[in-house]
């Protein structure tokens, strides 16, 4: 059998996965791209030699990456999805019948095109009228908006590597003058476990350019450390207030999770005084 | 720099550890003990090629394996602790004034010994006055018992092995038996991740026996599938309130890790009926 041993730099622990087939290997012009094939987790997206999305797994974090602010905010109609090539991010977003247009922002048409080949149903929605697809940089995309978005999703490959132009402080700056007076945003912020110190440099980032700042998790067991972070912002309303009720359908999402996401408020503040015991 | 390839035969992802230095490597009467040093996670205890504990991570697991039931009980004096060698259960327990007695009963001696020589800070509590160490099976302990004893907690091994005793109905039958009218019993039961028939395998089982059963969780990075989950059962108290007030040092649990650990009540009947959709 053959073997995958996963390539994050970052994560303290070496993930391996057994290879039933390899589906699908080239280079694009931004990373190389892989599927395989694993009895357990079925097809396997990998982005740079790092795990992405698996078949048996992604909705977790498609489900938490979008659900908790589509329900925070009051009625979402705009929203922008930066990277998320694989569209299962775009997927959920349209469970919300208020949305009006997706921005689908993602840098590399080549993810998008391999998810459309092997992950039918992650990206079954991404050619939906609604959806607007650019393959331009997700912080350049931002740049150009003005008061017209209501939701920003950021759905990027790990902090490192290129996608670091989404984690700066520039970019939030961005981000919040794309936004409505009630706009809100998340990105994915690592692991809890594994990367305490980028989970507070992105919350400090954040904190410079938005009133409201929060952060919820989700178990997720394909990305080293698994405790994984949403770092999320608005400004103005709470983040940690439910102004939708949910009537979508999902596999793990629903009220209570909503709530059981938020970090406990001790901890959070712990977390951002770096006080946490760990 | 030599690796460590963990063996469980569960996990559909296999993890690999750098190894710094191998400071122990012996053979008990029951099983293969190691003690490596990783640069992130610190000493780190392998049994028959499993990590159990890491120095790093491991109050995480103690905790919560606990201090849930710890606060559901409205007054637990007399405790049993079965498997746990390093003596971090223990340690758990004895922060709580009201405990009089811990019953220690780890079968394999040599686990205790081990921790006493590298995890002082894990063990510092099990020559305790109020601890009594048995070693002896588990299931032989609990055998001789009648309404005794306020909280059972197993923390074994993997289910398979020569843990398997642990976690029959017989076994259950017997901690039922042992425990006071109020009793509460907890089990590690593997990940929801992973090994979610298993999870259901061990709630059915104790559903047999007692009228109150439920589950938590809780995000542990050196377990496979890492959403780990904890199988409770009460003999007529439900587990979910908190009847005792939370005054005790920990680095994780808190009163609202309490509430936040039990499965949302959905997902929790969903997982029962065997409708999950993972």
């Amino acid at each position: 059998m053959i073997k995958f041993f996963e390539k994050d730099p970052y994560a303290p622990v070496q993930y391996v996965y057994e290879v039933e087939r390899v589906l699908y290997k080239s280079k694009s012009n931004f990373q190389e791209i892989m599927v395989i094939e694993n009895a357990f987790f079925g097809k396997m997206l990998i982005l740079d030699g790092v795990v992405q999305i698996t078949e048996k797994d992604e909705f977790f974090y498609h489900e938490m990456l979008v659900h908790v602010l589509m329900h925070s905010h009051p009625n979402p109609k705009n929203v922008a999805v930066i990277g998320g090539g694989d569209g299962g991010a775009v997927r959920e977003v349209l469970k919300h019948q208020c949305v009006e247009k997706v921005y689908f922002v993602e840098i590399d048409e080549e993810v998008i095109n391999v998810s459309r080949k092997f992950f039918p149903e992650v990206s079954c929605n991404v050619d939906n009228p609604k959806v607007a697809i650019k393959c331009i940089d997700g912080a350049e995309f931002i740049k150009d908006k003005t008061g017209e978005l209501d939701v920003i999703i950021v759905d990027s490959t790990d902090i490192i590597g290129f996608a670091k132009s989404l984690f700066t402080v520039e970019f939030f700056k961005s981000v919040k003058n794309a936004l409505t007076d009630e706009g809100m945003f998340v990105t994915l912020s690592e692991s809890l476990h594994f990367h305490r110190d980028l989970v507070v440099e992105v919350q400090e980032a954040l904190r410079l350019i938005f009133p409201v700042v929060d952060l919820y998790t989700a178990p997720i067991a394909t990305y080293a450390g698994n405790w994984w972070t949403f770092s999320a912002a608005s400004k103005k309303l709470g983040l940690r207030d439910m102004r939708r009720k949910y009537n979508i359908d999902t596999r793990y999402f629903d009220e209570e999770i909503f709530h059981q996401s938020f970090l406990p408020l001790k901890i959070y503040e712990k977390l951002l005084n770096k006080r946490l015991p760990w």
